[in-house]
């Protein structure tokens, strides 16, 4: 498998691996998402490229749907929100319109 | 980084591997975006989980917008489309729950 394939059954695989600890095998649950935030996606390196305002964002989309339950559709939504979010950080700190990052 | 953060920046790294190849460096042309389907998402294995189906849907989202151009956002919908169609595929593969599924 590619890095590319990995990275999109990965997102399947940490998905199915939080979901699947309370009766709704399908769905998480805001504990299950709160544990999964804390333990997956809280690496200060990972943080550091997130302003506050994009996860903000990404958690305001899930809510739009809100029965307390995160099903996979809107668990995706948010990857490619959070994927957006980081996208955008690397070209800030590239400073790819050659202004003045060069050396960093 | 944990597997799930690295699955994200994974998807902005192949994006902007394909993306910076011709002048338009924030954008997929067509041609980048078949080098990329072909090198980077025609692996069997993760074909094999993947209706046609599912990746005519991703397609035709990216369509919408079509000006010949892809850029971050739209590929980042159109992962989250994969991931969905895998999703699906895993958990008909799996049949039935509490075969083997006693985690750790």
């Amino acid at each position: 498998m590619s890095h590319l394939e990995k990275a999109i059954t990965c997102m399947v695989e940490v998905f199915e691996e939080y979901a699947t600890k309370d009766d709704k095998k399908h769905q998480l649950s805001a504990a299950e998402f709160a544990e999964l935030m804390n333990k997956e996606l809280a690496g200060p390196e990972f943080q550091g490229k997130l302003d506050q305002e994009v996860r903000d964002e990404a958690i305001a989309k899930l809510d739009k749907n809100h029965d307390g339950e995160i099903n996979f559709r809107e668990f995706s939504m948010f990857l490619a929100t959070l994927a957006r979010g980081y996208y955008r950080s690397t070209k800030k700190g590239k400073g790819n319109k050659g202004k003045s990052a060069k050396s960093e």
